[in-house]
Order: C-alpha cells, then structure tokens, then sequence
C-alpha cells in the first residue's frame, strides 16, 4: 500500500463488547477501514490475570500487523488496563485504549465530583479509572464496582429484563449511596444496557459511554498525525469492514447485525495462538 | 515410578468447577494420589466450539503426561462432550468422562421415565446427555436447557440468593412443565447450587450430580484394569493432592477450600498454550 493514509485502523476486545467502539467508528470517521479481531476463544478477559492480558494483547497486535493497520484501539477497558501502556511502547503505530476519553468525558461532566465506576472485576482491580480521573481532578471522589454478571446477562440476550433490573439495582445501589451524578459504563458490553440503566437511574446521572469518546479521541490522534483518509469510497468498493474472532462464534453475524449499522454475515477464524 | 499404580490421576476441567469431581475421587478413592489441572485462563468452555475445546484438552493431557498419570477424569461436561471420543483414541492411559455416568444414574432413578438435563449451551447442543440415554433406554424423554448465566452467579458467590433463585427458575420451568422426576445437574458448578434446586425443585425431583456417580466409575475403571493404589498412606507423606492452572486466580484457594476436605494454599501456574 502507498499511502499509509489508507491503510486500516485495527480494533480489537476479548470478544464482541469491542462492536461498540467499532460502530462509533463507523459512525463517527465514515472514510475509514476497520480490521475488527475478537478474541472469541479466550474471551472474557475481565476476570484473567495481567501478565495473561499482555501475552493475549501481544498475540493480537501480531496479528493486526499482518494487515497492515495504521493505527490500533484497544476497545477492551480490561486489556486498555492491563496492556496499553505496553502495547505503546512496543508497537510502531499509534495505540489508544478506551479509558483516558471515558475518564475525561466523566471529569467534564459531573457537577457534584462524585464519579461511579462499573466495569469487569479485572479493571476494577487495576483503579485505572479512578488514578486517571485523579490526576485530571484530585477533588473528585470515585466509587467502583465491578459487575461481573452484566456481561453473561447480555451475552444470553436478557437485555430488557426484570432479572437483569434487580442485578444493575444491586450493583449500582452503592453507587447511589453515594449521590453519583455521572456513571462510566467502563466495560464494552454495558452500553447495550444502557437505556435499562437509563429507565433505572433517572435523568439525575448523566452515563458515559467510552466508545463514543474513543472514537473522538481517535479522529483527533489521526488528524494530528497526518493519518486520516480523505479519499471518497469509490462505489464499487468492497465493504472497507473486515471481521476476524478467534474461535467460531455462531453468535458473531447475530451480534454484530444488531448493533453495527452495516450487514455482516461471518467473521474470519484465526488460529490467535499461533501469533 | 515402578509401580505404575501409585501413580496420580489426573483431572482436568475448564477451571474451578471440576473440584467438586475431585472431591468426589478423594472421599471415594482415599488413596489416590491426584494432579488437578483448572484452565482458569481460557475458562469457561461452555460458549466454545468443539474444534477449540478438543485443541485445549489436547495441551491439558500433554501436561498431564509430563506428570506420569495413570489415568485421566475429564472432569468438564463440556470438554467430555467434545473430545472423550478423540482422546480415548489417542491416549494410551484410560479415560473417562462425567456424562456416562451421570446418565447411567438418571436412567436408573427415574420413574415415569421424563429426566432433565441442565448443562452449558455447548453440552447442550452436542445432544450427547440425549444421545445417551436414549441408547439405555430408547422410552425415556430427555428434556434440555441450557443454562450459560449459572456459571457466572455460582463464581460471583451469590449462591443462596433471591436473585439466583428467580434465575434458576426460569431455567426449569420447562422442565417441571415437561414433569421431569429426575434432574441431571450437567455442568461441574451445579452442585454447589444443588440446596437451592432442592428447595426450589421440592422432593419430587431426583438431583443428579454426575461427580458423585464418575468417582465410582473410576473406582470400577482402576480395578478392572488392576490400576487401584494399595499402600495405604504413610504417617509423613506429603500430601497427595496437586493442583495447577493456567491463569493466576486469586480466588482459586478461596474457592478449593469451600469444596475440598483439605486445606489447599495454592496452585501451580503452567503455560498451558506451550504444550
């Protein structure tokens, strides 16, 4: 490829959560090509250990790299933990995870700096949220939780759910407690409860969803480093979208049709350990 | 080692839930030495094809081995499922499962000849808990349901809970529909939900644990192939029980220590992809 402007950006998540990000993306830079990995064998990472989260990060950039990314988002809050430092160091493109742009949405909106945090028990564990919201703010207070049964409720699809009501209520009650005013939906997954989230919390907290800063984040890193693409899709192009998972995914078409505005019909199988 | 049958046995499982098989082996085969294996960083196999889950029971019996096993207990019913056939063939110790056995008890309590089967999706898709008992007993009805949010609640601990009484529930209404007298409790984690389905299932309903019924076949399996260890155990011995996982899991002593009649402080990690 001769102009690196075209190349595509890589995102990649444990499994299919990262969907959200993409579709900012798809939304929000509609000139750009998106190679999207799932680490749908190994998936969830919110529970696996750090050094295991770096090894499974280092394996997917490999891979990334073989098509020729430009840049690479980490739409994981749990490998954005535990591997983007890493990861910048390592790799020559530019890395950026979903935690800084959620953490800076959530300072700019709270009036009352009191910050709530839900997210994988892994992320919860590493206080990356509430060390980044620190160093922007130290006046404002932030109380986590991890909440490791929104991922398996969405992935059976009991979105709108009475069930599903009583285990947010349960995990945000504390939160509550504590008059939050502004609520980081930090784990990929969660933005497809949101208006649950929303029915049950009122209009008094204001949520933020990462993947729509991320992506916003990501128009300004590309702007800045001379990467956009500004070539028009030509229109007999081939869809500028490739997906990829690490293990056969009967959910993947269902998932992704029902939150990516475009029509996806599989995902390519990579052997991820082999990288 | 010369006397092969002093030799441990391996268990493996896709992570925590295989202890209650193990716990089963210790009480019934008290001089058995065991080498547990947890593959707590790829847990769960519930959601994953069968390609992958015989991949990774592959790399588990090559470790295994390394530990001069005289036997192996696939103590998974996913990982049974999928690859009991395959590595039957292509180990030269014996192996055996958790669903034969568990099936052999349900064909053998029920009366009006109606038993359910609650299992992860992937045991449930492959059919294998229908397939066998219909080849014991071609009269019998096998009624199915996958239940992928149970896992998840018995590892957050809420299991005497209001919550995962409504889940519970809202699984087995088809089944008490379908007047089942008897109930496979076809996932490793299940029996430690096995009071609340007691209370909420009443005494109409068999519980079968496939755990309980496997230490016995193993027990038969040893004997018949003259494998039993029968030095009784010396006063200074160390003990005869190890354990390795393939993701540090903090909550692993926590959790060995809730099931197990043995005080276990730790487990080895191994990097189970290099095998």
């Amino acid at each position: 490829m001769t102009d690196i402007r075209q190349a595509p950006i890589g995102v990649f998540d444990s499994g299919l959560g990262g969907l959200t990000v993409a579709r900012e993306i798809m939304r929000n830079l509609p000139t750009e090509k998106i190679v999207y990995f799932g680490d749908t064998a190994r998936v969830p990472y919110g529970n696996k250990s750090k050094e295991t989260i770096i090894r499974y990060s280092r394996q997917i950039v490999r891979f990334l790299q073989t098509q020729e990314i430009k840049a690479i988002v980490i739409a994981c809050n749990t490998a954005t933990a535990y591997a983007l430092d890493v990861l910048q160091e390592e790799v020559d493109v530019p890395v950026i995870g979903v935690i800084e742009s959620g953490a800076h949405m959530a300072v700019d909106s709270t009036r009352n700096k009191q910050i709530g945090v839900i997210a994988t028990k892994a992320t919860i564990s590493t206080h990356v949220y509430t060390d980044t919201i620190s160093r922007m703010d130290p006046e404002i207070n932030v109380i986590s939780q991890a909440c490791p049964l929104l991922v398996p409720l969405v992935e059976e699809g009991w979105i709108h759910d009475q069930i599903t009501d009583e285990i947010i209520m349960r995990y945000v009650d504390d939160l509550i407690e504590h008059d939050i005013d502004t609520l980081i939906l930090g784990c990929t997954h969660y933005p497809l409860l949101r208006s649950e989230m929303r029915k049950l919390l009122g209009d008094r907290v204001t949520l933020v969803n990462p993947a729509y800063e991320t992506a916003k984040a990501l128009e300004q890193l590309l702007t800045e480093k001379d990467l956009r693409n500004i070539m028009p899709k030509a229109k007999d192009e081939p869809t500028p979208y490739r997906f990829f998972v690490s293990d056969d995914s009967e959910r993947f078409a269902d998932f992704a049709n029902s939150i990516l505005p475009i029509d996806v019909k599989s995902a390519k199988i990579i052997p991820i350990e082999e990288y």
